[in-house]
């Protein structure tokens, strides 16, 4: 019989990633800060909770997925919480968060016997639907082994484990989402100098896509670039965006590393900001090189 | 029968080149400044020129793989050699020049009734070599035509066409090698931040490059970055890679389109031929990340 699974966090990647705990036959108990959105949920056989602590209660594995590390800690840096998820239970940690949060939130659950494994996830909403989502994990041994055959049950189309340290899956993230968008202004400074030359946008990145630079990232994201619509679609919010650049700096700092390029994207994204595109897809920050050159409107 | 193909340029990627077009069964002529070089070439059949005139003057198609717009212009901008293209003959210009350049040399033919493709290459020499190269075309649409089937036979695994304006490849291939050098400072903060944090580089690129950065770019200039040895297997060496960076900007400059992250890449290009690299691949600009981040020795 399948194991207990709790979610925390009912966002745009919480929703599908309940559906699909429902389908792969988990019992699931969630909890979301504004319940409503649970609800289609229970018509599918979900329990509702109406705290963390209850639905850790009745989980052998939590998993959260929340938006930052404020709304995390505020969840499970509780010790009703981790006394819940107990001796032999497990959080599983999704959400996007600093490196330090996870080491910290680690040591606090290990004081109640309590496991805790980070297993932030690369993919859009669809992706995560459709069990195509890229996964890291890394954490205590025991509590990591039993965590990767769940994910694979229910999100992940492959899992890379980065060993003990419970804050390394955190740096992978970051680090990755960093290397997104980098590769978002590299694209937009390219196609805005190749538009300013008479070069299609959409034939640049029609050949990067499929020669050199092959690849989800390229070929999605350079659609989006290239056509120059961020309102539509919006798989990851801009201020999200911001958040997770901030944490790469903050990463960043913390070791003494400079990052001239996260601070250029950075960048990028506050002006997003200041010109009121928080409703963009984070994808957005592409617009800038196209307003520095006067291309655009 | 084949055409005949003259080659004018037997660098690290004229070699290749002319080994298969050898080997494509084309009677090849060929001239390269130094001319020992040719010597092995002439044993498997090929001709040697004593001018670039004399190449012109004996084939239908000529082409010039050069390392630099001064070294292309001083063969190609003159009178005698496009005379002996003449009408009927092509010269396919597959060297990376500058966007003005490609238009100042397809002007020149044109009054001698000679045609002018661009036919830059993206590939390392070992793909050249394995005809797994891409290239994109541009210029007069029958010009273009008759060089497509003969770059397929012997150099290219795609041809990608962006039409009739002569600089229109040029803009690509300058636009391409800035995203790459671009992914490269990418991959080097993103690998240097992950090693301070105690993730391993090559653990960081293997995930990236197996999954949401798949392709050749992550995972061949991955490997090298991730190991930080850039004086091995040297495919273009650093001083090329900045000459292109150089031009990228100056293309840039042209149109009025600011890039920053190519000041950023170019920066790391010039410091490391100001620190004694120019024997480096050019990759070695990711060095810098490390450096800055006291992470090297």
């Amino acid at each position: 019989m399948n194991e207990s699974i709790g979610l925390i966090g009912l966002g745009s990647l919480g929703m599908p990633l309940a559906e699909n705990i429902l389908a792969a036959g988990y019992p699931l108990t969630v909890y979301n800060r504004t319940p409503d959105k649970a609800k289609p949920l229970a018509d599918k056989g979900a329990t509702i909770a109406s705290s963390p602590a209850e639905v850790a209660q009745g989980s052998r594995f939590v998993i959260t997925l929340l938006s930052d590390d404020v709304a995390l800690k505020a969840v499970t840096l509780q010790d009703e919480f981790a006394q819940q998820v107990g001796a032999g239970g497990i959080h599983i940690s999704m959400s996007t968060i600093a490196p330090q949060t996870a080491r910290q939130l680690a040591d606090h659950h290990a004081g109640f016997g309590a496991g805790y494994v980070a297993a932030p996830v690369f993919g859009r909403p669809a992706a995560l639907a459709a069990k195509q989502a890229w996964v890291c994990v890394s954490g205590e041994a025991k509590a990591r082994e039993l965590v990767k055959p769940i994910l694979s049950d229910i999100v992940a189309q492959g899992i890379y484990d980065f060993g003990d340290d419970p804050s390394a899956a955190n740096v992978v993230k970051l680090a990755g989402n960093f290397m997104i968008g980098a590769a978002m202004e590299a694209m937009a400074e390219a196609m805005t100098v190749a538009e300013k030359n008479g070069v299609s946008r959409q034939a640049l990145i029609d050949m990067f896509a499929a020669t050199i630079f092959a690849g989800p990232i390229y070929r999605n994201y350079g659609s989006m670039i290239a056509r120059q619509v961020y309102d539509e679609n919006v798989g990851f919010r801009l201020p999200l965006g911001l958040k997770d650049m901030n944490l790469v700096l903050q990463m960043a700092g913390e070791v003494n590393a400079p990052m001239p390029l996260a601070q250029l994207v950075q960048g990028r994204l506050v002006s997003a900001m200041a010109k009121g595109r928080e409703n963009w897809d984070w994808t957005g920050l592409a617009y800038g090189a196209g307003e520095d050159a006067g291309t655009t409107n």
